[in-house]
């Protein structure tokens, strides 16, 4: 090492110690003939200080130099608390500056006003900046922990293929061409889902692997074409066993990385509760707002738009005191959601009449007994939406979440999880624009997802109420993991393949390597997968998963440090085989067997 | 769990005990009414007996179940001393099919005679087999053992992106298209050098990850498209510091994993001197055998083979007892090598007398000092190089790896580690059927590595004996590992380009981000790669990188159990944007910051 101490490591009690660092030029403060600098390493910050004032003075912001000097305690009154070794101070006898700093684009400060763009261009400059360092060593840490974990129950760590088959959902699935195949491509893996199954055929019986999974679809907000995940797969386990794995690594993360010890065990709600009282999947339960069903309520009612299949309400404390301006707020708002509005009352603050142009639609003894039924205040607000249960949940849901925003209910500093289990294991058909295709399923997790105790022997005969071993983790509000058990059993998945219109053939061509090894003996399986960005993201506090990725990709899966992706030379298209045409079935494999001779 | 007991944690003092277990059937023998199995599951075997043959006779081999029964000591002289659970047996009361298992392809047995490619068709299977689990399991561990060493000495795990730009060596990088983009392909990353180098820009110091790579290249025996490498990179070290990081590793490796306690510290020998004296840059050391110069010694010869830039001997002990068979197929053995053929004498084993088709060319003053000048002993072969240094070396290097295995001198039981230091910078540009061009010269390593003290600052006045801080790490022969010491000054960098030929404009084209950095205060930096694939395969004692890898792909990169690679559909490539027209220079940046607002 180029220096004998780090920066941050520096104490009272080494003073009088001849110390040589190196690091970064940070703050710079010059006070007559002296000059004070703050050199900052990966540990953390000292001060150094240049009695002799020429020698400082070519030193500019981000310089990277080594000194070596001696460790004095600072002059009383001059100990700076706040910072660790304020204590002391360095007195430079010698000064090597390693090398030289342009002037930056950005200074390296907490508080900067440039755009994420400009920040990820030099990210290499942003990740200098305190809380964004933190944020990468917090993952790091994140990783030896559930590690841990996993190592003290005996798990395999196994790396499965990324370069690999494309899969049923292929049109998702980045490719790549094959230079020694020409016209033949491999797929980049959405996740190591089949490997770890298959992982479990051979006998591996405990699996995870911190997994670079791949997507190119229109990623949102808070997607990455390439992401993490905390991968994990059992044998010879139930739900519960894996539940009780999940909860030992949340448990040690948050224990370790929030100093919050989460109460155990976390709750466990079902999906359709979960649907039911918060309009979510992914319930946000740091606040106690819930919908009310009022289908049975307003059986009868001459409103038009309340005879429908489901009818509910949400409830926004305090929401009365809203202007007109923030009460049309709301419609434009549920427009943006894709609604046609947000149907409201307010009751009175005083006399708790309920008004508002849905009231007039509504029969006085339907306004009377309506504060009751849904648990409303004078005062409060009432929202409401009618027409399928699913769609008027969903959209209850995101306005309790807004409601929440708005009326500032979420307590910042809070923790909540739970577990959504009891997941249904078919939806209907459901094409955009056309609606739903009468007996046609489609699997809410994946087809190997098994159907739990209750449903295993007569799925078909409800294919709508059947429900799976299949279960979220949520905390916050935030899906942070999910998985399922298994189908082991070939009759079962025979069947699960038949009630979703996929035929044996189509089957065999999208994942016969699976059913075949199904063939020998699988052993009962399941697992679950951490999505990792996002657990990061909220064990650092930051807002974006981008915060806790090293080089992450903006808008569009563009990189704007590297450029990525490029057009790409006529040659290097010519050499990986883009236009060679494809062979006929088999034939490549033919081809290829050949080769591995 | 849906069982009590793991099969292989049984002892005697279980005896009585009813346990529930849950494996596969492995061996299978019926004796009279009782039907003995061995189930196995993934932490051994244990025996376990059926009263009732009925019971058992639906079972076959593979089949997954689940037994209850009774722990009971074996009837004396019936115990297995070489089976951890050998004094006990499992007498069942209860059996559940779990699954069935088809007739198998092969027996899940050590000793299997079918090919790789059926093994690796059925990896699910082959993976059932002890040893090819031992390996995996191993490497598991070999991670542990890694993280253990890293994360002791405050290593940051971070991962860098594999969807990136592509690099340089473009030709072969693998490409993926960019549906979000069309026309626009990341590239899969060789290594993660630059962003490991752009970490040490962005302050983070110690940097480590077990990272996948990719390389869309001619993949020989032992090459994989995808392998992994422990990829570590430091700030503010010199070359001892890295070279001791990697003996930590290395040798915590192979004391908990090979039971053998590497000689610390591992020798060093710098390349010339790995050349001269093993003709390799990754010498065996496992045996003694050196090479000797001889160019010196037969100055003024009228032997016009010897009248070259180099003549080099090796020695074969024992060598004249060879057959003419033998020896002719030394002949085919160079040819196949590219080699006009290997120059030969043998020394007779009684009177010494040098013979064979070379020595009538030698003056007998040259024949008579012979076997003192190369250290051969009556009954020893000679055999000879001449030409360029460089092929005669390494020609006389792969011969010293033949007699080793002919001679039988390889102790395949020892452990034989050095570090090749002192590597050169650069070597001429050598156009394959053109040969050298003259004053081009090319980066033995890659563009940033650094030049040693010596030359740094005048490394142009003799390219081609200008040294690198850049090290290999060898095990037997092997190359495990290897990095370097980077340029962190712009003025270096600059003079390295230069003399590589390289333009500013093709500077900035191909690594422009990365230079961009370094103009913000870099600091001093090294790292390093080992090759985990071929160091889990040595610590493993396999044959083949394939061994420790779950899911290895064969020759030509064909997977031969999930197919891979395919053809695509014409609807995957349209969506995929492959034959979308390359935008403009710029044009794509501009999309994607538009998209990312």
């Amino acid at each position: 090492m180029i220096r004998t101490h780090t920066a941050g490591s520096l104490r009272a009690e080494h003073a009088g110690q001849s110390v040589t660092l190196a690091g970064w030029v940070a703050r710079r403060r010059d006070h007559g003939g002296v000059t004070f600098i703050d050199l900052r390493d990966a540990s953390g910050i000292v001060q150094i200080v240049f009695r002799d004032e020429a020698e400082a003075h070519a030193l500019r912001n981000e310089y990277c130099v080594k000194v070596t000097g001696t460790v004095g305690r600072r002059p009383a009154g001059n100990e700076n608390p706040e910072l660790p070794t304020g204590e002391i101070e360095v007195t430079v006898t010698d000064l090597v500056v390693l090398s030289e700093a342009a002037p930056l684009p950005f200074p390296i400060d907490e508080h900067v006003t440039v755009g994420e763009e400009a920040r990820l261009r030099h990210r290499y400059l942003d990740l200098r900046r305190a809380n964004q360092a933190k944020a990468i060593r917090l993952r790091s840490r994140a990783n030896a922990i559930a590690r841990e974990v996993l190592g003290a129950r005996d798990f395999l760590e196994i790396e499965t293929p990324t370069l690999t088959r494309s899969t049923p959902e292929g049109a998702r699935d980045f490719l790549v061409p094959v230079r020694l195949q020409p016209g033949a491509w491999y797929a980049l893996p959405q996740s190591p889902q089949l490997f770890k199954q298959l992982l479990m055929v051979a006998g591996m019986e405990r699996y995870y692997q911190i997994a670079r999974c791949y997507r190119d679809e229109d990623f949102r907000a808070d997607r990455q074409p390439e992401f993490t995940q905390l991968d994990i797969e059992m044998s010879f386990v139930t739900q519960d066993d894996v539940i009780e794995l999940g909860e030992a690594i949340v448990g040690a993360l948050w224990r370790e990385l929030a100093d919050y010890e989460i109460p155990a065990p976390i709750p466990r709600i079902t999906y359709h509760d979960a649907m039911n009282r918060y309009g979510s999947d992914k319930p946000d339960l740091r606040y106690a707002v819930e919908l009310t069903e009022l289908t049975g309520y307003f059986q009868g009612t001459e409103f038009r738009v309340f005879q429908a299949e489901y009818v509910g309400a949400v409830v926004m404390p305090g929401g009365a005191a809203q202007t007109r301006k923030e009460l049309d707020g709301w419609q434009d708002w549920a427009k943006a959601r894709g609604a046609r509005g947000l149907a409201y009352v307010v009751l009175d603050a005083e006399t708790g009449e309920a008004r508002g142009p849905v009231a007039k639609n509504l029969s006085e003894a339907h306004l009377a007994g309506l504060a009751d039924a849904v648990g409303a205040k004078p005062g409060d607000a009432v929202f409401f939406a009618a027409g399928t249960r699913r769609h008027s949940q969903e959209l209850l849901g995101a306005a309790r979440i807004e409601i929440a925003k708005r009326a500032n209910l979420i307590d910042e500093s809070a923790w909540a999880f739970c577990w959504v289990v009891d997941a249904p294991m078919f939806e209907p058909v459901d094409i955009p624009g056309e609606g739903v295709v009468e007996g046609a399923w489609t699997a809410v997790h994946h087809p190997f997802t098994s159907p739990n105790e209750e449903w295993i022997d007569n799925f078909e005969s409800a294919p709508d109420r059947a429900l799976a071993y299949a279960y979220d983790i949520v905390c916050n509000g935030n899906e942070i993991g999910g998985g399922s058990i298994r189908i082991h059993r070939g009759d079962v998945q025979k069947r699960v393949f038949t009630l979703l219109g996929i035929t044996d053939e189509e089957a065999k061509d999208k994942f016969g390597f699976l059913l075949d090894a199904f063939q020998y003996g699988p052993p009962p399986h399941g697992g679950i997968a951490l999505g990792w960005d996002r657990v990061c993201m909220l064990l650092a506090g930051v807002d974006s998963i981008r915060d806790v990725i090293a080089f992450p990709k903006s808008g569009g899966g563009f990189d704007p440090l590297t450029g990525a992706p490029t057009p790409i030379t006529s040659q290097q298209r010519l050499e990986a085989g883009v236009d060679a045409k494809p062979k006929a079935p088999g034939e490549d494999a033919a081809k290829a067997k050949a080769a591995a001779k």
